[in-house]
């Protein structure tokens, strides 16, 4: 097929910055894309060729945007996985597969995938209801402490709590849910891998998600990790072994521990553009934006190592604003060296929504990572 | 002013594929961007906020669009330079200035500015028609060879003619023109320059236009050029005081010739982003999209230095083809290292016709201007 005409039409599920950063691409490409969001102020209204109002949980809104398109993409997991399976099987090319988004969508189902194909990951305990979580400690089944997740839609700072005492537990949802050891870790590490529907595969190099020691909120992510090379690999052939056990086409972020003697743990994946990635944009000689329309489109995959060392920032909500988004002294932190801000073109501001990023490249990682502290420090989201 | 809010318009002047790729940028920093072009079919129709039609040389067209913004670019000169002019009396920021493209819309003009400036130009004689030049040739005043250039807009290939012998005037138009001295030259260099409102200036490094043999046509623009360290300085000072003496806003492309002996000259200038600096998108620190933005908003100018090194082919329609677009074998570049087209979404080709580029980059620039060549060999534009 010919992606590079107008008879073809790529299809996104979800208008928001991840999307948004793919049309950079499909712009740069000149390819047909179609975008599905229930919002009419969603960041991939301007730049898609058809933007299309719809709710990405709702059968049929999938089911008749897919209909229309070569190939379906989409740019967050909350995407109905019926409709998916329903387009497969009437010939529309859906990457990543709907198999793959079951399995991810369900923190469970994801868990027993990795014990299934032999990956590495934490011990942990399914429970059809959070009440028998209860019961599991009481009866010593299941010690504390241990982190609870819920197995739908759990979300960084939502459907996972750390659990010290069993009252901790109170208030939780009596929702399907697992409890994973709590991992004593060393760094926080990610690495993203590329596929091809012909099974060509290539790994960005691994990063690292910088903590802040108080918030306990990734601060930075760092590329390359600042990690020895022994480790740095076994975290790659896990992310390449978890990406080809999936069969995964697309791009699969898989995020990972290091644990205190250096094994590699996988913590969790995304099956998209990730926020891990962001610094490919400046950094790398392939964005990961790029590269996922390579995978999905089955085209040569790009070079992934790095033009630059990379450091990127997330600009979030500050805490105590809500309404009309003010990027407070965003021309401050452009005199920087090195310094690009991405800012999503949300126009309401509220305590930790994901408004922008900022990317820091330098030869030197160390000369990045201090800008990127320049940056943090000196650039707020605030509100009018 | 802040310009990352929906209070602030930017509007540009000209809808083709430099638009198309200052879009990328405004859209990075969420900056609402208007254009206005002729054609309802231009490449910047997608990814601005609001698309306007009308005649870029028509005088109401032009000023009613830029009434209802407050920074007014181009990314074309052949615009209506009277509205510019208006609408700066009436307040609007237009960068670059009226006066500045009305010097360079003339060749003439822009001739003897570089005479009275002092900056390093061939020698060349003004004529009100051509007729006259043929009177000058016969009186002994001119002698050939010498080039021909139209003072009204001249492009590459039209309004230029090397002026061998008396026979090669035959056919031109009788209008206003220049005859300037023919300047045997070892490269044609050219370094764009980026200058803000309060007066701040950084140029990219000198690149170097690779003629084919033969064809006499550009085929390879190489970031950095492969010239003397002195000789780069030298084009470098040039290009700075070129941009000081306009009192130039924005990007200011200045190409020169690099004689036989390594005296610089100017050959002509654009003020706007240049096909010479394409590469700057993946090679650079900085893109010139990203500079031009940065330059006309009065922020901080990025670094101009390269991360890697660049080599940028153009995708001209080949001879013979005419009709809607191909681009025979894009697969096969994308599979050779450090590859990126950009495809400009023009949906006809036509002979010789700017269909997009494509941007080799490589931390040796010699691999990259090999990896070129095999580029250049492997796609092909035609049509269906």
């Amino acid at each position: 097929m010919n992606y590079f005409s107008s008879n073809f039409k790529l299809g996104i599920l979800g208008g928001g910055q991840l999307g948004k950063m793919l049309l950079n691409d499909t712009r740069k490409f000149d390819i047909y894309t179609c975008v599905l969001d229930a919002s009419n102020e969603a960041p991939c209204k301007i730049a898609s060729n058809e933007f299309h109002l719809g709710d990405l949980m709702d059968y049929d809104a999938v089911y008749n945007f897919g209909k229309q398109v070569d190939v379906l993409t989409f740019e967050i997991e909350n995407v109905n996985v019926d409709a998916l399976e329903a387009l497969e099987k009437e010939g529309v090319k859906v990457y990543p597969a709907s198999q793959t988004l079951r399995t991810i969508q369900n923190k469970a189902r994801q868990k027993l995938f990795y014990r299934d194909n032999n990956l590495p990951t934490s011990p942990f305990t399914r429970f059809a209801y959070t009440s028998e979580v209860k019961e599991a400690i009481e009866h010593g089944s299941l010690t504390i402490p241990f982190v609870w997740k819920s197995a739908q839609f759990g979300y960084d700072g939502q459907g996972v709590k750390i659990v010290k005492s069993v009252s901790d537990l109170e208030g939780l949802p009596n929702v399907e849910c697992i409890a994973e050891e709590l991992v004593p870790f060393k760094n926080e590490l990610a690495v993203i891998v590329a596929r091809t529907p012909s099974g060509e595969s290539k790994n960005f190099p691994v990063v690292e998600m910088e903590f802040h020691p108080e918030a306990n909120q990734v601060e930075y992510v760092i590329c390359p990790a600042r990690i020895p090379e022994d480790v740095a690999q076994k975290a790659i052939d896990v992310a390449l072994k978890t990406s080809e056990a999936f069969n995964h086409v697309g791009l699969l972020a898989v995020e990972m521990f290091q644990t205190q003697n250096d094994e590699i743990l996988i913590n969790e994946v995304a099956p998209r553009p990730h926020n891990s990635g962001h610094q490919s944009i400046e950094a790398s000689y392939t964005s990961q934006f790029e590269q996922h329309l390579r995978a999905i489109l089955n085209l040569p995959l790009g070079r992934t190592d790095s033009k630059v060392g990379g450091v990127m920032v997330n600009l979030v909500g500050s805490e105590g604003y809500s309404g009309n988004v003010v990027y407070e002294n965003i021309s401050n932190i452009m005199g920087l060296d090195g310094v690009t801000p991405h800012i999503y073109g949300k126009k309401q501001t509220r305590p930790f929504r994901k408004m922008g990023h900022v990317t820091i490249v330098d030869q030197d990682i160390n000369m990045a990572r201090k800008i990127a502290e320049e940056v943090k420090s000196t650039i707020k989201v605030i509100s009018e």
